[in-house]
């Protein structure tokens, strides 16, 4: 990796906004994505800087670099980026590595990347790839703790949850990019004291604030992806919301876990930041003296020393009416990736230790991100207390879930002295009401 | 539907061993798969009929029929058949129409199809559609109470059993045709009575027996699919082994599901049995009287009538000196689908009733099918109450779990008097052992 070259701070960019400070989308950043302007043109891959994106198929037309970088831009110009993904680390650096230098000042290929410039503001965003499978994971030891309690009173943490990062398969087809509108699901719930079910809207919706995993190069069936070679098979990460209907989960739930609760919509953040953009914000991995030690193929002096990423996270949520008004809404959440009991190197060890193969383009959410402090849950039933403590939004304005009409935003950044702000961009979605029963 | 003229039990193909009544592959049952003939060329659609297969891809370009058959045609002779399965039930009947009366006894077509036979001793098969996502599910009550039993002793049917089709959502890139080597999982286990995890090769390996259910038209997120027009999105059937890791289950499970105990190797065989061949083998779907009444949403007359199908499955294994010499081996077990406490129908009314969205391609395993008797079990779990009483398959060999080189064998046909034989094919697995640690 040309890490000193493309972090370097006072790299600035001959885009002018891609150097505000306070902005998402610096030349140290790139991240990718997969849109249509606003003529609609065939989807194709994009790098964000600044307000803009790089068209790299139109880029790509001019033949501005050579070798790897040249080969790697033909992969990141389709209409998904699983190609990319598969060519692997080098493939990502070298294409990095181009675009930083193309998008430097003083770079001889202004004038042409200038043509591939288009605004953000009229781009529409999709799945930037095909996501042969999606995993769901469960790695906060707090939301673990907080929910648990509220589904297992007796019974909080599992005795698996410090041994092993806990998973389960999730639903493919039904994840979107941000801007995801989705009706509130419908389905069969046991009310408490009830002797037969209910059949009916969910009354209990709630979102997970994730991060999502983009795996890069995948392993064949049988062959585990050792811990200290799993951080290059991940191509970057996105922001996640994991919707989920209390009711029906606590219903359905068992013994086979989520399923219904958990496939009526997913969203993510458009753009994929890549772990290369987020090396200057890792952070080391620990856990807690009294916990016990990783089994070996979970342990290692790499991800020890830089296992986590300080990546800050944020939950809003906005009324209809406020979102029409285009106001900011009110922040429900805030915590740290860095609090994750696993890291990503872990959890893709555990994932493939026992022959289970990823692929290029398979989405892996981390589990919802909840923090150790007030103010950290990254749920409303932990926010709320399982729905017994309403938030207060504004005045007169409560909520214990969510209803029809709310957006949830999420937004998610690195940021430290001396060290260029990254951010990932927006996750939206919105609740429209439940179909006519 | 051309019932009366596709099942016609007096139908007979020039194709001679198409009519030999213990088939398989009689003119009357037609299924797809894709395949390589024994020269390699591209993968390709095919139809089974007697111990050949039609070439779909070589059919095609002898243009030998119209309309719709010829527009089903172009789409089953691609390289996967999720376009065929995306097309919906009239493009399908037309086309099983078309190749019915093509294969036929006195067809004017015999000399353009006899071009396009290939024998199916030298085709290697492979995934017949890419699976964009696949759902497992937990439909014998037979197997819940059994397996319940062992995991949970003081509850094993939970409570939502009997009023919902418990699922979950499986892994689909470790899915492959009959015929599957796979490594023994290594993964990490509780043992009874430890303070903490070992971790080492599964020592509780076990097959489970389901029907495949391929999915052919999808649904919008958000849209339901009614149970009456259920039938109607289904393609067809296949046999799948679930192959599970019971010790890294019992570990790993709680509370989100299984994960890794079921993510190294799932089997399924390559030919996919149309609902269309499948419908003389219809029989009502029945509960017993003190049972709770289905959902309205899971309930008509028409799944009364004949939600159920009576198709025999059977479980053999094959230690590796059997297989060698060609030895059948033993049976475990067999059952019939028509045990199936919820019926095809019902499973996917419900997977889709919070407005999940099924797609062409999309499988659906319908759970380990156990049926009531002795010797109905299906898995080895169950046939050894959780390994405690080992099954004798010959003289001084015994099994509690799966051995390193044991090749488990399923077998599924549907039969009755007066109609002709229905057949699967095999799904074939083998053990192997586990990587070195």
């Amino acid at each position: 990796m040309n890490l000193n070259e493309t972090h370097d701070p006072a790299r600035r960019s001959w885009v002018a906004d891609a150097n505000d400070p306070a902005g998402d989308f610096p030349i140290q950043n790139l991240p990718f994505a997969v849109f249509r302007d606003a003529h609609g043109a065939v989807a194709r891959g994009g790098v964000a800087i600044g307000s803009s994106i790089v068209d790299l198929a139109t880029l790509r037309a001019c033949s501005p670099f050579e070798g790897l970088a040249a080969e790697a831009l033909d992969a990141a110009a389709e209409s998904t980026l699983n190609r990319l993904m598969g060519m692997g680390q080098p493939a990502w650096s070298a294409l990095r590595l181009a675009l930083s230098r193309a998008l430097a000042e003083g770079s001889p290929l202004r004038e042409a990347v200038e043509t591939a410039l288009v605004p953000q503001s009229g781009a529409t965003f999709q799945v930037p790839a095909h996501i042969g499978d999606y995993t769901d994971m469960y790695t906060s030891v707090h939301h673990a703790t907080n929910i648990g309690r509220l589904f297992r009173p007796d019974n909080p943490l599992m005795p698996n949850f410090k041994w092993l990062p806990v998973g389960y398969h999730g639903r493919a087809s039904s994840i979107d990019v941000s801007g995801q509108r989705f009706r509130r699901p419908v389905g069969q719930t046991m009310p408490p004291g009830a002797d037969k079910p209910s059949f009916g809207p969910c009354k209990r919706l709630d979102y997970e604030f994730e991060i999502g995993i983009w795996m890069g190069t995948g392993n064949t069936l049988g062959e585990p992806v050792a811990i200290d070679a799993a951080d290059e098979h991940v191509f970057g990460l996105c922001l996640l919301n994991d919707w989920s209907a209390r009711d029906i989960q606590a219903w359905e739930y068992q013994p086979l876990g989520p399923f219904l609760s958990k496939s009526f919509a997913t969203t993510i953040s458009p753009w994929i930041v890549t772990l290369e953009a987020l090396e200057p914000y890792r952070v080391p991995w620990t856990r807690p003296d009294e916990d016990p030690a990783p089994l070996p193929y979970l342990e290692s002096e790499d991800n020890r020393s830089r296992g986590g990423i300080d990546l800050t996270i944020e939950a809003w949520l906005q009324t209809s009416e406020e979102r029409e008004a285009g106001a900011e809404g009110h922040r429900l959440s805030h915590s740290t990736f860095a609090h994750s009991y696993w890291s990503v190197a872990q959890m893709i060890a555990h994932h493939t230790v026992g022959g289970c193969n990823l692929q290029p383009g398979d989405l892996i959410g981390s589990g919802t991100q909840s923090g150790p402090g007030e103010g950290e849950a990254a749920a409303m039933i932990e926010l709320t207390q399982g729905g017994k403590n309403p938030v207060t939004l504004a005045d007169g304005i409560t909520r214990t879930f969510l209803e029809d009409g709310d957006t949830v935003v999420f937004k998610g950044w690195c940021e430290r002295e001396g060290r260029v702000r990254i951010g990932f961009g927006l996750c939206e979605g919105t609740v429209l009401p439940a179909r006519e029963l």
